[in-house]
């Protein structure tokens, strides 16, 4: 066991997939209803147990016959036999076909004891009467029937296991059940079918400021919602795991303890995500070197250096980064193929996409790099690969980050337009239709709404012209004035009104910019990015210009001018909360919250495509949709303070 | 409503598309717990409703400062600032920071009142003295620190809001669910997800014949299982709707009136699916004339003659056809695209697969073709693509199909190397990574478990032949003698004994052939194309040379040697029955029923490979394991009768 052992350096990252898989992560053998066998994965061969049809069936309407009785009849010169009585799909038999003799019979009824072939009715005739003599109408016992054709033995008959036979191999093991598979174990009449089991999988969340989803948060304290235990069970499940999320019990190490030995007995992996608190992940990192054996402690990965690997009692344990998008990474580098070798599954063919980089990236950090990656595609349809920056935050990036791209330690660069792989983080995952950056405005969301799958990126005014310029998005949306240019085709836009958002009834009276300068009110601004910024500081200016003033001096006067924040709401919701008496913002974000607002301008926004995009089905849609808005107005007109162009 | 009827002639496959599509299949709202959100589809916008962070919060270990204080600090000249406590993440700020005092704080703490910027625990050194008087050591609050650093205010910390800001637009309607929308949501507290209803489905089975598999079968009435309702269920949820199974109730139109007004008020969209009896489609014709509407009766397709389309209360209603693979097909065809849509779920890309066909097929129907297909890869990797014939049985025919091939009305045929769409029955299908048709026998079953994922086609040994000679399969598994010669490579194989499968304890005492054409003995033969059905009759050959007689004369007089078996079990299995005295078979086949044997000689089972696909990975890995069995022979020594070649 402790040759497996190495975290005096980094383990390779062959060395950290050789590990995992030393790990026993299979599952027991379980046997579920046909009915809930869809997907699963067949644990060992199935032989047919019975013949299927089980009986002699007759595969046309018609006569069954005594092939022999048949020989020489034809249209000229039929043969005449006896109707002995009737063979109905559903029932058996109650006559038996002698010389001479023939039965009614369907599609699909059993063959009626002496008869060996079926002449289809199309090919007979019932008689009224025979030689001269009438015969008694309805009496089928009575009645005959004239033969114009001749069939040999086995004639329009299937014979019992001439579907498939009885002892055939039917499925063999691992073999993945789809409908059609359901299909045939239908036939064979298998209503429990042996499946390989789902390995189970215990999620123990580490952390005492992370709250589950739908918990109350008391941001105060600095709790967040945990994101990983959701993300990585879903992953579980998508791999063909079962999870289980354990509940917080505490990062001391008794509490650790007791929830890690507990998820072991209970699960045949255990993971566990890092947390901000290096003490926790380090409580975790001594239980398992007490309680079980740790074999890997750190990865040459970026990132994984936080990565752990062990065995606790009977289970496998992995421990995974904190940060989500790494958390991902991980789990759907290493973690991900074992849970689905364990289950028998293969690797979705949707789970990589090939595409080439639509910038150029620098890397040689001397050890392997699992680089976060966007995807977008071109006018024809090709995809293009972007890296992802973790700069933007922790559930920014998780969101705009589709897949991993994995860079050699020795790659010191990848170059525009080289081809690359993305693993994607779900078989699930497409590039967006459209990629759109820029300012965040309530219309924009709207119009989003309208179109197929569209991804927005809210990175402000500026910053999405830079990525326009850089060739990434298909679009930019840009709001107030701009200092750079960037070459781009306008598709069109609105207008809206911008100025202070203010208590409701406006009780400190606040009439315009030079009261935020000379008065003593607590102010909310917006980032630098964001277009209503430019357009805000483009009034200021004009306020110094009138004062003999520099902007510098003015807004030094105004407390919170230089703290910007990022939402479009969020100033005017800082003034909700009591936390400011004024902010930045939008008339319509002012009037959906209910609060009182003072008009300083109108800005446009506009709508600027990327000119090698423009025909770009994506592009076009939005195209459409922004002259749709433009003729019928509904958006527009719902929105107060918005106007066409 | 009555002009979109159009029964006269049969509808075009785009009129039935159409009136697929004039259906209500939507299915109402639902909100779902965040853990059963995958892979479901957003059915509306999510804003974010608060700020992630909530809270201003360190992404340092080090020191919550005023920036202000830190201007001009450095290396040579840090700044002093008192300490004046501590905060950890996960709890509330029990200090304020006031000028020239500093708080310790780790990563992901809210920052205390006052501070704006975190120092990196790096650029700082707690002071044990200060003024050359000695500091009381753990006295926090009596400490100070050194700053050997300037940061500005913002440095170090993130604003709350900064990752996603409150009033965002974080998902759009029409969104897959995948882990990282789980992360997303997550992060936003969100727990309940309003997403898109599965569209509920119906299924009616009709057929007094058809029984559930697990039921008891009585194969003398001509029962046999429902094939149909478990494969559409399982098609049903494949593509997002779910899937009710009704309970047969009775063909007559009281029972059928009865289950399908209520599948109808339950259900969003009713299937059913012919039966063998005419009789059930038509009472279904007449409920639907009767009690609902009736859009569309007969579809110019191959196949879908049958296929009805209406509507019944608020209902949809798709009769589909009843032969297995047709229904399949008609089912991938024209319903499952229409319960993706209601569901807001993509076609899956892998729904669909290129390939070129592996033959040439004519047609010239007239009428638009969906060819059932299977799929096989060559050397190099690529989709070869062969009609299923539908001859071989509805189950048969069921697992040897991967798709559909849609051919147009007016393609008179389609060549060889001809590149086709082939439409799979399910987004897992793949192509088998091993296509063996031939002999069926005990040996190769044990064998082809140890391969990944082979398909077995067990059409005997001169019909494998045949079909080798052809070009599709990979290779075939021939037993005894001959008639024609294929070029093809011999992998290797085995021998095994074969003869005459008799009562346990041979009460007839059968000591050979003979016996068969001179005693009154009930004998059950193989069919035409089974390998030891040609060593069988070259073994009559030889008695008929002994007793200068023909065959014919020989044959003439064994009781049931016309009527040839398809199964290599099933004369065994009739002799276990009592049905006969003597089945043709295996002495492994007669051990593993309990039943005599009185052998008539050895024959060889020999694998031969298509020559073109010795270099492809299935046909190596078939190889591999022969050679295995030669080398240590488990197989072969755990099966009566065999050896090696």
């Amino acid at each position: 066991m402790t040759d497996r052992k190495q975290f005096r350096d980094l383990a390779t990252p062959g060395a950290a997939r050789e590990a995992i898989a030393s790990l026993d992560l299979a599952p027991g053998d379980e046997a579920v209803p046909l009915s809930d066998a869809r997907g699963r994965v067949l644990e060992e061969r199935i032989d047919a147990a019975l013949d299927v049809p089980g009986f002699d069936r007759a595969s046309m309407d018609g006569y069954a016959v005594r092939g022999r009785d048949t020989f020489g009849a034809d249209e000229a010169d039929p043969v005449e036999l006896d109707l002995v009585g009737t063979v109905h799909a559903g029932s058996e038999p109650d006559v038996t076909v002698d010389a001479g003799e023939a039965a009614e019979i369907s599609t699909g009824a059993v063959m009626p004891g002496g008869a060996d072939a079926v002449v289809m009715v199309e090919r007979t005739e019932q008689l009224v009467e025979r030689g001269g003599e009438a015969l008694a109408e309805g009496d089928e016992r009575a009645g005959a029937v004239a033969v114009r054709t001749a069939v040999a033995p086995g004639d329009n008959v299937m014979l019992a296991g001439a579907d498939v036979a009885a002892g055939a191999r039917a499925l063999g093991p691992g073999t993945r059940i789809t409908p059609r598979e359901i299909g045939l174990l239908s036939a064979l009449g298998v209503d429990e079918v042996p499946v390989r089991g789902r390995p189970t999988v215990g999620i123990v969340s580490t952390g005492d400021e992370l709250v589950r989803p739908g918990g109350e948060l008391r941001s105060e304290r600095g709790e967040i919602y945990d994101v990983n235990s959701y993300t990585i069970a879903a992953g579980v499940e998508e791999a063909g795991g079962e999870a289980t999320l354990y509940p917080h019990a505490g990062d001391d190490y008794e509490a650790m303890e007791r929830l890690l030995v507990e998820a072991a007995e209970e699960c045949d992996l255990v993971l566990s995500s890092g947390s901000t608190s290096a003490s926790a992940v380090d409580v975790i990192y001594r239980v398992i070197e007490d309680r079980g054996d740790l074999l890997l402690h750190g990865v040459a990965v970026k990132p994984g250096k936080p990565m752990l690997v062990g065995e606790l009692g009977d289970s496998a344990y992995v421990g995974l980064p904190g940060y989500p998008v790494s958390a991902l990474t991980i789990f759907r580098t290493f973690v991900a193929p074992a849970i689905r070798d364990a289950a028998g599954l293969p690797e979705p063919q949707t789970a990589t996409v090939r595409g080439k980089m639509a910038v150029r990236e620098r890397y040689g950090e001397g050890r392997l790099r699992l680089m976060p990656a966007g995807l977008v595609t071109d006018s024809g349809g090709e995809t293009l690969v972007y890296p992802v920056d973790k700069g933007s935050g922790a559930t920014t990036s998780l969101v705009e980050a589709d897949g991993v791209v994995a860079v050699d330690p020795d790659t010191e660069y990848l170059g525009k337009g080289e081809e690359v792989e993305v693993r994607l983080f779900s078989p699930d995952v497409r590039a967006p239709t459209l990629l759109v950056v820029g300012e965040d405005d309530p219309a924009l969301s709207r119009l989003l709404d309208r179109l197929e799958n569209p991804r927005f990126l809210p990175v402000g005014s500026r910053e999405g012209l830079r990525r326009l310029g850089g060739g990434v998005p298909d679009v930019a949306f840009v709001a107030g004035p701009t200092e750079r240019d960037v070459e781009s085709v306008d598709l069109g836009g609105w207008t809206r009104e911008w100025g202070l958002v203010v208590p409701a009834g406006n009780p400190e009276g606040v009439t315009g910019l030079a009261d935020l300068v000379d008065g003593d009110l607590a102010f909310v601004n917006r980032g630098r990015d964001a277009g209503i910024r430019a357009s805000f500081e483009a009034a200021v200016d004009e306020v110094a210009t009138d004062r003999d003033a520099s902007r510098r001096d003015l807004v030094d006067a105004i407390d919170g001018y230089e703290i910007g924040t990022k939402g479009f709401e969020s100033p005017a919701r800082a003034v909700a909360r009591g936390d400011a008496d004024a902010g930045l913002g939008l008339r319509a974000t002012a009037e959906s919250l209910g609060l009182g607002f003072v008009a300083l301008g109108e800005e446009s926004v506009r709508v600027r495509a990327n000119p090698e995009r423009t025909a770009k089905p994506g592009v076009e849609e939005l195209a459409a949709a922004l002259e749709a808005i433009e003729e019928n107005g509904d958006i527009l007109d719902s929105l107060a303070g918005y106007g066409r162009l």
